[in-house]
């Protein structure tokens, strides 16, 4: 991919080592502010910035590139603004890995101040630089067996916090239109806080949050779910959990506690049928717009206006159906229609999410289901095989 | 500050609506990718890239740039790479805004191949850029009462996981020179679990990590500690824990089961004074830097080795003496003789921390006690009042 770009080296940029895009890289070491520089040729260099990380830097397994060979030093002395070390630095680690100033790629997550500034320093200095994302998204799409492991681990920790949330759903009391557990009223934040104490016992983090959002709250796929939200009986209860281990795991289910509308019962049922209908076309060399165009389809026939029928709507089937997952919650494959530099057909070893959904505004209920799956040779592998009621009571 | 700069507005860049440079601004709403335009007059405006995020987006309050009227559909249609879609919803942003092309200063945290790229094609059509990360950070650590109290919350639940951790090791039983909690051996990912549940269960995480390192491991400051590492009788064990809840904490505490050795024991008296010297001259008006001068003078009394007599040293006293914090674990006041942008004068309402060490790799021992405080009219007030004895019985 260097080759092609015309670029002597990728260099990725991080706030810190468990930053999805220096993650794939740097194995068990926790760094902050550090970077990567993948020459064209020679092995790949680590960049730290104060000694206090030799320790954590030594655990990359990488060459290293310390603060002494950085200079860092000499640029502090010289009372060099922030900006300024970023140039300084990136300059002399270049350079330490023989590579004259020329066609850089450059990626990953900086303080955008900084690099703009400096990447103008650099290119007075004779450098040029190119998004170099796309690469490094290529690169971490191809899983390693340790990373489907670790996958398979953030998904059982996840599904033991489902089947925790549903235990509790089934047990809360219904008292004059309003559920309680034990002598506490139940709302949004109980339900997240016994979330996060499962998944931190399993082990596991959410840096990208949780959703767990009742009724009109969940009808906007995005909302997170008001803390202090009452869950009352009838309510959809839309719950949608992305833990991280070394990887993440993504999955949804959908509750109701207490009688569902028609409405949200035929939604649910429409949303069930269309996971299923995913989950038997997912093969290697089908792209994921094609079964985004299979539910839409499906969609459809039943009445239900989706971005096929209807682009830009709020209600009905309103999203993509999926995504891949892996050292970030969205990664390739892409399931849009047109993706630069993916064609969209899954490959062997591709984990994607399919989550159809409806959603409704209006009459404020929503169902999204969501698996996580891998792609193998003669279909998907289910990674998060938990019952798909809406009754917490059937789990 | 935008005066001063020459500067027409200001805007931050973020993956997420945590994002310490963002989070000061957007209150309870929960987005991915958004960011802030800040103009020299008129309201602070919230950008964000998709409907689905509308819900998240109004819970901030602050007057909002939606997707449509970003055009984010119009340049997806276009085919637009990821790096010119940012340029075309800055500039669209920026006009919405009433700015025409000029000079910006730009910060908070963006993907860097994009920043660089859009900030050239925006370069073409007009506009300049200064780093404005300075502007955020001097905003930032102006905290309100509500900032305050959340730091305090996150203060209470750090200091549960302490005192769960004391108690885990006061209980362990010794056998054969290895520490065992009832039929399993004592290692660091029990206590890394076990201090993740405690923070849990106060709503609190930890998008920093946190160190526990026994030994040789936190003779190193930075070190994480390795899970399957044992904790053996006459360790010492450096527990550093900076969870958040909108806010961050702060603190670190020693331990010691078991008897230590005479070196270990006398380190831990000495960084004990020096930190109770600390508390004792903290006001409103003295630098950090004075402070590090002062505690440097101590350990340089007590033989210790430290920055300003030993620049560069990798044992003894190897650090800066603290660091304020808020919505980022770093942040100003600055503990450094020279700062960018500040002159590290403690100003009532600070919050910093005070945590000095002794680090002895050729011994394989460590000691740092941190403690987390507000600056107030008459001095410091300590905001993690925790025993700081070795011995975890005492506690």
């Amino acid at each position: 991919m260097l080759e092609e770009s015309g670029c002597r080296a990728l260099v990725i940029l991080a706030e810190s080592s468990r930053d999805p895009f220096i993650a794939p890289f740097v194995g068990a070491a926790r760094l902050h502010r550090c970077f990567l520089i993948l020459p064209l040729e020679g092995p790949i260099r680590l960049g730290y910035f104060t000694p206090m990380e030799r320790g954590e830097a030594a655990l990359s397994g990488l060459e290293l590139l310390s603060p002494e060979d950085l200079d860092i030093e000499r640029w502090s002395r010289a009372g060099q603004a922030p900006w300024q070390v970023l140039a300084s630095v990136l300059h002399q680690g270049l350079q330490r890995c023989g590579i004259a100033p020329g066609a850089i790629a450059i990626s990953g997550l900086g303080p955008a101040g900084q690099v703009e500034a400096a990447c103008r320093q650099l290119t007075e200095d004779g450098w040029s630089f190119q998004p170099g994302a796309l690469m490094v998204e290529r690169l971490r799409r191809a899983k390693s067996e340790a990373d489907i492991a670790d996958m398979r681990l953030a998904a059982s920790g996840s599904m033991a916090a489902f089947r925790r949330v549903a235990e509790t759903l089934a047990g809360a009391v219904e008292m004059e239109g309003e559920l309680w557990l034990w002598t506490e009223k139940l709302k949004v934040e109980n339900l997240k806080r016994m979330v996060a104490e499962t998944l931190a016992a399993y082990g596991l983090e959410q840096p990208e949050g949780l959703i767990i959002a009742p009724a009109e709250e969940g009808a906007v796929p995005h909302n997170v779910g008001t803390p202090d939200r009452a869950i009352r009986p009838g309510d959809s209860l839309v719950v949608d959990l992305f833990p991280r281990h070394r990887l993440f795991s993504d999955c949804t289910r959908t509750f109701c506690v207490g009688e569902p509308s028609e409405a949200l019962s035929q939604a649910h049922a429409a949303v069930l049928a269309a996971l299923e209908l995913a989950h038997q076309e997912v093969r290697p060399g089908i792209t994921g717009w094609q079964l985004q165009e299979s539910v839409c389809d499906y969609f459809a026939k039943a009445r239900y206006p989706t971005p096929l029928s209807h682009p830009g709507t709020l209600h009905g089937y309103v999203h993509g159906l999926g995504h891949g997952v892996g050292f970030a919650v969205h990664e390739l494959p892409s399931f849009r229609q047109e993706a630069e530099g993916d064609d969209g057909r899954l490959v062997v070893g591709d984990v994607i999410t399919l989550e159809p959904g409806l959603y409704e505004p209006g009459q404020g209920f929503a169902v999204r289901l969501e698996d996580l799956v891998l792609v193998g040779e003669e279909g998907g592998e289910n990674l998060t095989p938990l019952p798909y009621d809406l009754d917490p009571a059937a789990w």
